[in-house]
């Protein structure tokens, strides 16, 4: 039964709440310079003497005494009377006063001459040209580049104070068990505090991940009382809904004071805030892609306020490629995979779910949808912060349709010639339409191999364009059942939902037609369903050919020799991948041909 | 005597050579998940099973058959029949077909009711809605991510191939020590391998640093083979140029092929590439924004050849504050820091020199300009590489003028106010010049305290602006001397060269002038020189007051509002600041004082 509903507070209330709750820890550690990139000095850093200490030699050649080269000319070289060799950077000895380079001298019965007098202090680097004694070198809050490194090292830095949080990291769940054990029945790998050490640690804070929790109230509370004594910041991963099992909020209560449960954001709703002993402990919800908003805009706002530098996303303008909705009042943070297409920068959203991970792995940022927007229009500019270096764009591919597994292969040919490339999904019309608006480097679309079918699915929606298409893979469709399809069963099929793909319904429909089938079935419960050959050979069922559908890249013929593109048509036609689909069982069809259509 | 003269090659050509002579050695090692965030993925990545394995419920609530659930209405509560209770992520048990929300649910005598039917399906997580068994989860080249840790444990992957090198880096010198000990006279701390580590292990190399070598030809010859058999690329730093304790040009001479000896880059000209047994051996110079060059540029550019990822370096188009010269044929890289003012990033140069590290540590960038370029115009548009994040430049200062370095203890001040300030150097006539482009936040003039100085210095070349000056710290400046300034030394005193501050020159001028000495004094030698009262004072010589120079912060008023200026007026008049300006012996003056002024 439900035990309270979440008094959901919006994400920059909750923000200036927590930021107001929780004021610095302040804590320092001492750390090797070797070990200080990365993280952010705790106090300014002075140099303890000038560099160079003393007048140096700029170049390699000979001190001389300025005075005594007056005279020497093109038509009058002079040879050195008082000299010293001399390499760089070595102490300028007395009583020279200037350095002649090694190559504008020549040698005549062992002595050196010029054709031009040395000016006082020429080619001398003067003490504490780089840095003086006593001066500012880092000020306090300054994040350690790596050739940062090599001056604190020059200035005798050998260890520095940095800002230092302890975050102690404590995974709930009866059904846990730690990576490399392989799951039993109803049991789930912990992986969310491993992705919270991985995220935290990067922004420079110092994790520790307790051991698996059962949902017990009284472990939660003694895990959280250890973690609350040894840490700056506790994290609770999963346990913070209002499930029979989300003991959380018990125990924070019972050790301290809830600050706020539920935000106003997606995904991560059901995130939990406590004060224990002026410390602050959050709730993390269980969902992957939640937790992962919990981590970047909670957790990290309180490391950034506490004076940690937050890792860098680069962020960007961009335009989305297609409307996204979204709840007035909720802040929302939506995958996107963004490609340069044709000169602009366009995001492909990806599925939204808490738990579908794979949304966030194959993005390349996201973008946050405010709380006072209902969604955002196709077209409409929106600011996305990045994943990946902005750089990378120049070398991403964005294709959008049908997800074959076969076509994200390509994945691996692309990488060779150092393309990203990004699939993002979509119906067959969805992608055809990306193609028309120029919103996606390729469409894939999956088509039935009937007469009709590029004409009704793809050129009547592309009637001004000229296509360069390349078929991929082909796969037989059909329908798998336990027992054979004969004449009885036919007459009363109930054939299961509707197939995924709108080429598998026309076959099917096509098909139920030729066998003089009523297209009119009920949704439920089903005796057979339409799927590929292999699916149904690995589901041991017996499989009803209907047809075949193909999978092909398409691409506006007049991007056809973009470099980007180009690729990408030349790894779909390679040898090298259509041989490594037929070693996965997939079908290429014939690879060589492709042509240029217009409707 | 010059052995030879480095035959230089331009940057792209030696880049193009380089690639040619040194394919990937294509290593690859295993490491644990934790470790792999910013490694790049050697082979591709496959989910082992799909996630979720088997149907499991969204959300906290009930189990049920949609079927028995028809019927259910706002007027027609009905009590669920057979029902199962599940929480989130447990696996649908058989016969039911979707989940009802707990939320949906109320309790009657024991037994849960609904007000609404549930639909098919209804709140499952279909198997295989987040990754299917078998299904590529990250294709090889891929840079891993934090949140990437997440997935690829949850789909069961513990550990990765990912891409490696080994880079073996040789400090060769006699006269360095390593960092940690004191240097005695004529010795360096080793200080450019610490910094090649850090560089090239961000990128994602495996670096060893070996002993420090003396300039001993068989000694560093055997450094070098021993480096070579241990890694895929070795970095002997120091000793490429032409000098006569540079060995390393004679050792790879000995032991393979000279691929390219001399850039044509500044900072960065000596560098050195051979090729011993199949494996690149790069001579990087001592100089250490020289050795900075060559890392990022030639040694980064290998590896990112060989599949690893460069430093992210985000790239940014801003304005160049003011003229940069550049030899034709050089490709010429130089610290700047980027500034956004009044809506506009400008650029504003540091010193170039090789061995002024303290430029590349108050940078937050670097320009390039290219080869066919002589020089770059004040107002141009250029490029800039960022050694920061992008989104820290809301957060920072520009001040152009008097790098006092009460100046730059202001820093420390403002990074409690979360902002970055950054001091480039400038004259007094600089300074306000680029307060009058507006290519600054702020401009530090050093003033001499008399009648003129405001108007003659500042105020003439800023004839519609309004100013809000903020005095900062007042300077006594005399004339230091070995002995007492009496009549008779006065009237033929010579004076060191120029003071530094046109405004120590005015002070001077007018002394001389009063003490009746003439102005036409010869360059050197010198008897005594003009400088602060403190410099004097530590370096044990009498001093003579001529007047006082004070450094004043200017902002146009009109911007004197804007949310970081406000912080950094607030900052300089702030008690702290100037109570610490005392704690160091410096004289804040009448702090209170600051007006608007207008010519």
């Amino acid at each position: 039964m439900p035990r309270r509903y979440l008094n959901l507070t919006p994400l920059s209330e909750a923000l200036a709440v927590m930021r107001r709750e929780f004021p610095s820890p302040g804590r320092a550690e001492t750390v090797p310079l070797r070990e200080a990139v990365g993280r952010v000095t705790a106090e300014p850093l002075y140099a303890g003497y000038s560099v160079p200490v003393a007048d140096i030699a700029k170049f390699d050649g000979y001190a001389v005494k300025s005075g005594e080269t007056r005279g020497a000319q093109d038509q009058r070289p002079l040879p050195l009377a008082g000299y010293a060799r001399i390499n760089t950077g070595e102490v300028l000895p007395q009583p020279f006063d200037a350095v002649v380079m090694i190559e504008d001298t020549w040698d005549e019965g062992g002595i050196p001459r010029i054709r031009k007098s040395a000016a006082p202090g020429q080619h001398i680097r003067r003490a504490g040209e780089d840095v003086r004694a006593g001066e500012l070198v880092l000020p306090k809050g300054n994040r350690v580049r790596p050739f940062d490194i090599g001056a604190l090292a020059t200035y005798g830095i050998d260890q520095i104070r940095v800002r230092s949080v302890r975050v102690g990291i404590v995974p709930t769940g009866s059904d846990l068990v730690p990576l490399g054990t392989a799951p039993g029945p109803g049991q789930t790998i912990e992986t969310n505090t491993l992705m919270a050490e991985a995220y935290l640690t990067g922004i420079g804070a110092t994790c520790r991940r307790y051991g698996i929790v059962p949902d017990e109230p009284d472990l939660i509370r003694e895990a959280v009382e250890t973690a609350v004594a040894e840490n700056d910041l506790v994290i609770i991963s999963a346990g913070s809904s209002a499930g029979t099992r989300d003991f959380s909020r018990d125990v924070v209560e019972e050790l301290g004071e809830v600050v706020f449960h539920g935000i106003a954001v997606r995904p991560g709703k059901p995130v939990l805030l406590a004060n224990v002993g002026g410390k602050p402990v959050l709730g993390m919800p269980g969902y992957p892609v939640a937790a992962q908003t919990v981590l970047r805009e909670v957790a990290g706002d309180l490391l950034s306020w506490w004076g940690l530098s937050p890792l860098p996303g680069e962020e960007l303008d961009v335009r989305l490629s297609r409307r996204l909705a979204s709840d007035l009042g909720f802040d929302e943070f939506v995958p996107v995979s963004v490609g340069r297409v044709n000169g602009t920068c366009w995001a492909t959203p990806h599925p939204r779910g808490g738990g579908i991970q794979m949304a966030v792995v194959r993005a390349n940022g996201y973008l946050h949808i405010p709380a006072v927007r209902e969604g955002i229009e196709a077209g409409e500019e929106v600011r996305v912060r990045l994943t990946v270096p902005q750089a990378s764009l120049t070398r991403t591919l964005v294709c959008v349709g049908r997800r074959d597994p076969a076509l994200c292969e390509l994945g691996n040919h692309l990488a060779e010639a150092g393309y990203q490339f990004h699939c993002c999904n979509a119906s067959t019309v969805g992608a055809v339409l990306a193609l028309r608006a120029n919103t996606c480097h390729a469409a894939t679309v999956a088509l039935p191999e009937t007469a009709s079918a590029w004409s009704d699915l793809v050129l009547r929606y592309l009637p001004d364009v000229d296509l360069f298409r390349v078929p991929v893979v082909r796969t037989e469709v059909g329908i798998a059942s336990a027992d054979p399809l004969d004449a009885g069963v036919l007459t009363s099929l109930r054939v299961a939902n509707r197939p995924k793909s709108a080429a598998a319904q026309l076959l099917l429909d096509s098909w139920l037609d030729r066998e003089g089938i009523g297209t009119d079935r009920p949704a439920e419960p089903a005796d057979v369903r339409v799927c590929p050959a292999h699916e149904a050979r690995e589901a041991g069922l017996r499989f009803t050919p209907i047809g075949y559908e193909s999978c092909d890249l398409l691409v506006r013929e007049e991007l056809a020799a973009d470099e980007g593109i180009a690729a990408l048509i030349e790894a779909a036609r390679s040898p090298g991948f259509r041989a490594y689909l037929r070693t996965i069982g997939r079908d290429p069809g014939d690879g060589d041909a492709h042509d240029v259509f217009s409707a």
